[in-house]
């Protein structure tokens, strides 16, 4: 079967096709990082009532035209606001109120003059020096929000000053989208359970420590679904199991492409099943697999760790956060810091070339040096502070080039 | 009592000499985003045997030394390399041996030639049409980690692809340090629980929730300590119960001169404390107390919670890094974003601005546009993208003018 080699592009595009997991209602101290599946309208006004936003006197504002240092005001001292109260008294025409920041404006005041600003003649008389504006001083109640206002909108991941406002606004429970779940394979002959002793020819089994922590990080739930030879049914089997317990279903390990046709085959003998993706014009990653059984995508990755993070940190990311409701557009410059090259890189036309880098800085900023070495090194993996592309149209960059680096965090 | 206010710097240089809050040890498992309180190094050599890093065939790279297209070299197939075995076959002179990426060699091979330069003549006959070097297409049993080598340095801070070379290396169990304790207190005779309806003159608790959602954010534990009202002995118990279980306090809520008085005065009448820290030159945050009782530190935070969260981004995010003993000098660019000002900034000379920004995209790149409003509005916090800091010696920043935004995230 001929199947063309997908640009980056094409395989992001196919990825944003599909739904987000599903819904469900949480806690409001549940909430943080989770995405909201439904736009937050301000159950109420807030504050809801009239509020100083200084420390000082309340005072109808006209009462203070014309004060001035040499010139100064004199009001009676009527009371004070208790805070958290209703004011029991009432700040008619020549009359101060005490005030404090936050507290509710007795009626009758419209502004509230600083404490700077005031002097106590004694008890009972209150001297201004300067003129306030009717609403100086204070917020209106539905200045914050009103009530039936949109507050935050449906695909937003919600920060820790998010979750302070809801739980501002009484929202107590808030409808998100449900965390993706992943079913996470390894598979191939030499991969061993990390607690064994590696044997010569052996290695542990680090894609599904990496992939799984990977998801983790990006806010979806692994689901350590098993590990298996170089065998069709076992395989087959497994990947089954994932389908049954998880929205998502990767496949790594071995490194063979004898282990890359398995993974193929097997997906391709599910039912209903397309396959969407065989290989991809990017170095390291190219012999990714993509198939869609349903509504969930079954990822065959490249055996070798470096490689799957590669194609993680590429593709897996923005697909987690389609899963996961998030609204792409909103991911403001993420994880992207802007950098000189440190020297001459090479790379072939036609794919993009994915390459790591580490991060210096010196007198005129960050420096991104490319971590060269053998392929098939894990190392290098943890020497990366984050990754270069260049583009397939580019058949290399310059030192001295202004290149944007995607941080692995 | 005259206390100095102090600067930034003065004040992140004093949360600096704190100690990290302690050890641990975890399982691999649970190691993602914890921070090392020990080297790593390597417990043995990886991969340990001498791997193929191609798909093809192990020979004695000499055999092939003035093979082309027109002159192939020829030689004995003398059989397969099993996945994750020693190989059973030996590549003696003249001898061949198949085998897949990551693959052992057999005893005599110093090299893979690629499968894509071999022809198979007969079942036992293999024509190769180009030249291999010793050492091509194979790492060495040390190549990727020496025994002994440094693998990760304490203070790193665990990422995806480090855990995994922690499990490929065998490293079951991690020394870490401990997930510092944030005891959170909030006052205020205004303040009332979240679940309760605000009548006229209160508000709800929206600080606890998002600095606990801070604290999480950050990887501290949040100890949910209670609220109470502006009372002396009521703050002051709570306090000591913050003290009892949690290795920081942090004291917010009330926005009124007199909350803030209390709040100090409960941090004076503790045993053997010390005020670090009345009042910063930044804004909003200037009336922030920290003080220090043996190694925990105690703050009294703004009152207003967009206040607050300046606070906590700029000071108690670094300060929770070194509780946790994250080597901050590690964190490479992060939550930076460079872009242009959308509009002139005006800024008071003497003192640090710290101003909410949107940010958008236009064709040059991230356009900050600054968020204006009354001080005390909490929905500038849900609209802010991120701070721009205009430094206390200027007295402005202007349209297009390139800045540095910090995320909120």
């Amino acid at each position: 079967m001929f199947f063309k080699v997908k640009t980056t592009e094409e395989v992001l595009s196919l990825l944003r096709e599909f739904e987000p997991v599903g819904r469900e209602h949480v806690p409001v101290s549940k909430a943080l990082s989770r995405v909201l599946s439904e736009d937050i309208v301000s159950p109420e006004n807030l504050p809801g009532f009239l509020r100083a936003t200084v420390d000082g006197y309340a005072i109808q504002a006209k009462d203070s035209f014309g004060a001035t240092e040499s010139f100064p005001a004199f009001l009676e001292i009527a009371g004070e606001v208790k805070m958290g109260e209703i004011p029991s008294v009432t700040a008619s025409s020549g009359k101060a109120v005490r005030i404090a920041t936050g507290g509710m404006l007795p009626q009758g005041a419209d502004s509230v003059i600083m404490i700077e600003y005031c002097h106590l003649l004694d008890e009972s008389t209150l001297e201004i020096s300067r003129v306030v504006s009717p609403q100086e001083n204070v917020i209106q109640p539905d200045d914050d929000f009103k009530e039936g206002a949109l507050v935050l909108r449906a695909g937003r991941r919600l920060r820790p000053q998010d979750v302070g406002v809801l739980a501002g606004l009484g929202v107590l429970e808030t409808a998100v989208y449900r965390v993706p779940k992943v079913a996470i394979i390894s598979t191939g002959d030499e991969v061993i359970p990390v607690e064994e002793k590696a044997k010569p020819g052996q290695v542990r089994d680090i894609n599904t420590y990496t992939l799984g922590a990977f998801c983790e990080q990006k806010r979806a739930a692994p689901v350590y679904t098993g590990r298996c030879g170089d065998d069709f049914d076992d395989l087959l089997a497994m990947v089954k199991k994932g389908l049954e317990g998880a929205d998502t279903v990767w496949v790594s390990g071995g490194s063979s492409v004898g282990t890359r046709d398995l993974t193929l085959r097997v997906f391709e003998s599910l039912e209903k099943v397309d396959l969407l993706v065989h290989g991809i014009s990017i170095s390291p990653g190219k012999p990714t697999i993509i198939a869609r059984t349903d509504s969930r995508a079954l990822f065959g990755l490249p055996g070798h760790v470096a490689s799957a993070m590669v194609v993680a940190e590429i593709f897996l990311a923005p697909f987690l956060a389609t899963l996961s409701g998030e609204a792409y557009l909103e991911v403001k410059g993420r994880d992207i810091v802007e950098a000189r090259l440190a020297r001459n890189v090479e790379s072939v036309s036609g794919r993009d070339d994915f390459i790591r880098v580490r991060l210096l800085k010196d007198g005129e900023g960050w420096l991104a040096e490319p971590i060269f070495g053998k392929s098939g090194l894990i190392s290098t993996l943890v020497e990366a502070d984050g990754l270069l592309r260049v583009g397939r149209n580019r058949e290399g960059l310059y030192r001295g080039d202004i290149v944007e680096i995607m941080m692995l965090r």
